[in-house]
């Protein structure tokens, strides 16, 4: 892979914004509101405090499919543009980054929905753009469910599409000169034209471009799939939380991809999620910890392994057994989250029960003190498994509280984190440069119609 | 049509959100931001203004087709869902409304985000359901656009789902109870389930009900059809201002329409759209208007007149001639408005240049003191030809503080209209009850599942 230039080692943050945390049954913790997945409040005044601490954008995920079974704050949730949209007029640095599926949405409107955001934000806006792993969503959407490889097939051109119609006009096509009565400049104004395999888009886009030029793209498949998708289009990914090892290679990965696509290994970055437990001692950690694994029964985990694997249903496997032989279920959903399932139940020849308690409340090595979790964090980005985290807190009140209170501190004297936001854009916080039009001749500084 | 209680005459407006106000060059004018359409602020002021002097809500409007011919503020505007959003977070009581369209997105994901919208702004969203008249919007959506009928029947069933999605939760379905882990009761939780001709959605939504229901379900069309959709759906109908005969013919279809569908002729309000220009004489506020009507050269007129028919070509007619036969054209589009252009262009023997003329800078009867205007808009809804108007200013800045200033002051004098908005959701502001879940006996006011 690329020689990255040696350089002084920074910590970004993004903060996960998902009800009461990332814990399937953290609603039931008291250090949260239990309504915390629609409550508006909770999300200004968490938006605020990672904004004041210098984290760099706010992460909401999403889904198209519940039933029943669905995990509680899966099941009733603020959508993600428009919570983002009401968080944008709230906040005032913080990035806000949205999912939004290719799967199941017209690049037209897509394109339109965060460009406004990024405009009414002033250049904060991301998108995270997933496939959608759930069979279901296709129930919803009166289509069938694409394969695996289609959905990603059909990822690339949509985020062709989007990208396109992103550029409709350049930065300074409208003049606006109240006296002649111009309005915009012709030869800025470019119409797409696209007519490819899944998308004809004549454009142009009925918006302009935004102070960071475009929204950030994130990206969030794991899969041989997902990993050519962010090389050739992502400025981030966001990844789990996986062993150094596994991190590293995925990290290797992603770089490679950009590399192949004629990007350089800096153009994207890649975050892991981070779900901090943090204690003033590791005992105290450990504490903390175990009291959000007794939220969940077992049956409750097993639902939530469930999910995974398209909503299978685990409760005809005896619990105690060696994990289950699943053969090709859940290929189609979360594969790369599946795999690392499957492959961790075998390694630690796990049983059915301790594989779906693992899975619903996961013991990573971000449990314990403050040093410890700086320690972590650090390694990760010198040893190249992270450019920066997706803070997904268990509990979401308690855990960020927590982060300020006593790891940031460690950071900043360790000199790798800054509470101050210094940019404005999202594209500042991530030291991504501005995103240039296609239209512009980047060296010449020169307008340059191509052709396509 | 139904006996009507004679009750207090009282009137409620919104206000249309629409760049430097609904003229085509109002962003030429002085009293606006040239960059009105995407500017945060000005968006902001002008709702904060109508919110504090107890106009009832926001409208934005939307389209989803551009050329180079379109009119300013079309060209280059925030995008309805993710600005309202923005708004839900900067008002306090102003009801929200945007306006979709059901012939290019998804009944999951836009019953979804208003249901979000209404959940932000505490039960302050509305809904325009439009089809969508212009043909291009085809084009950038990949498909045909649908034939005008074609269009209003997909909406139909589109509203029936969405409305069906946002009853998945009863009122009381989200125990919450954190000591049992009993997130919510399992009985109330409902399963659409809808197989259509043009929509397979399964639900259930997820997303709960909002403090008024649902949200408010305006329409616009005043065709047949779509006088037919607002009959068997509609909360709300945004109309054309048109002469008072026509106005009151409207007025009855539609409340026709709504007792055909077995509601009350209360459960729909209309509100024609209304663009006041005041002056403190008669004589000022005609120099408004030639002000407003001299922003325009004959070029950009007959290019607007054009985007009402389809982006036709008017300027290969001769101009001083009488207005031309146009057969079919532009009855795939805004069909109820351009058949009023060529009656209106029929009935006052207009040229070409006259219709033109007119049709971008249309003279009134709301042109005049605020007394004269007063007249018109208590006489309007006194005489059944309005329940209610959406203020579009062709100059927004000047003519919302005009109006303020100048209009509100003598409604108030004369008993039909208080500065303060008393209620607290959208459907409060509009004299509408909330919106019972289908799945309550209101009668009995016990849940009961129902059928189907
Ligand atoms: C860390 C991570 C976060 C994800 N977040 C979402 C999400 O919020 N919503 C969603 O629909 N899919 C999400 N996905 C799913 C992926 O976008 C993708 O649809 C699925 O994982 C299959 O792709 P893969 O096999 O490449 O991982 C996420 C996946 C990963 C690995
Ligand atoms: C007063 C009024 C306002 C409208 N506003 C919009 C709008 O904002 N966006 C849109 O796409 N269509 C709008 N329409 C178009 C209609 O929704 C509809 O697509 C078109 O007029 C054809 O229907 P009709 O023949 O029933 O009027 C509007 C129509 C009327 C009469």
């Amino acid at each position: 892979m690329a020689q990255t230039q040696p350089r002084k080692t920074r910590l970004t943050f993004g903060v996960m914004l998902q009800g009461a945390g990332s814990h399937m049954n953290s609603w039931r913790h008291p250090g949260n509101p239990a309504d915390a997945s629609v409550n508006l409040d909770f999300f200004i005044a968490n938006a605020r405090k990672a904004e004041e601490n210098g984290i760099a954008f706010a992460f909401v995920a999403d889904g198209l499919y519940i039933n029943e079974k669905s995990i509680p704050h899966f099941l009733n949730r603020f959508e993600p543009l428009t919570i983002l949209s009401a968080l944008a007029t709230t906040t005032r640095k913080l990035g806000l980054v949205g999912t939004v599926s290719t799967s199941y949405s017209d690049p037209f409107t897509i394109a339109r929905q965060f460009a406004s955001l990024d405009l009414i934000s002033g250049g904060r806006a991301g998108w995270n753009a997933v496939t959608s792993p759930l069979e279901g969503s296709g129930r919803n959407y009166s289509r069938p469910h694409p394969e695996h490889s289609l959905r990603y097939e059909i990822a690339q051109e949509y985020l062709d599409v989007a990208k396109g119609l992103w550029d409709s006009w350049d930065d300074d096509a409208f003049v606006r000169d109240r006296q002649s009565g111009r309005f915009f400049d012709r030869e800025k104004l470019h119409t797409l034209g696209h007519k490819g395999r899944f998308f004809q888009v004549e454009g142009p886009l009925n918006i302009q471009r935004s102070a960071q030029g475009q929204p950030v793209l994130f990206q969030a498949g794991a899969s041989e799939a997902g990993i050519g998708l962010a090389g050739r289009h992502a400025d981030a990914v966001f990844a789990n939380h996986v062993p150094l090892e596994d991190a590293q290679a995925l990290y290797r990965s992603i770089k490679t991809s950009a590399l192949a696509h004629g990007r350089s290994a800096d153009d994207v970055k890649i975050f892991p999620g981070a779900g901090p437990i943090v204690g003033r001692t590791h005992a105290e950690a450990e504490e903390k910890y175990q009291a959000i694994r007794n939220l969940v029964s077992i049956d409750e985990a097993l639902a939530y392994l469930g999910r995974y694997f398209d909503h299978h249903d685990f409760t005809a496997y005896p619990l105690d057994a060696p994990f289950p032989e699943l053969g090709e279920i859940g290929k189609n959903s979360f594969r790369s989250t599946t795999d690392r399932i499957k492959r961790n139940a075998a390694l630690k020849h796990q049983t059915l029960r301790e594989a779906a308690l693992e899975a619903a409340t996961p013991r990573t090595d971000l449990i314990g003190t403050a040093e410890e979790i700086a320690d972590v964090l650090i390694g990760r980005v010198e040893k190249q498994a992270a450019d920066g985290f997706v803070l997904g807190f268990p509990v979401l009140g308690q855990g960020l509280s927590d982060f300020i209170e006593l790891v940031i501190p460690v950071l900043e004297e360790r000199g790798v984190y800054d509470r101050s936001l210094s940019g404005t854009t999202l594209r500042d916080h991530l030291g991504l440069p501005r995103k240039t039009s296609r239209y512009v001749d980047a060296s010449a500084g020169v307008q340059a119609r191509r052709a396509g």
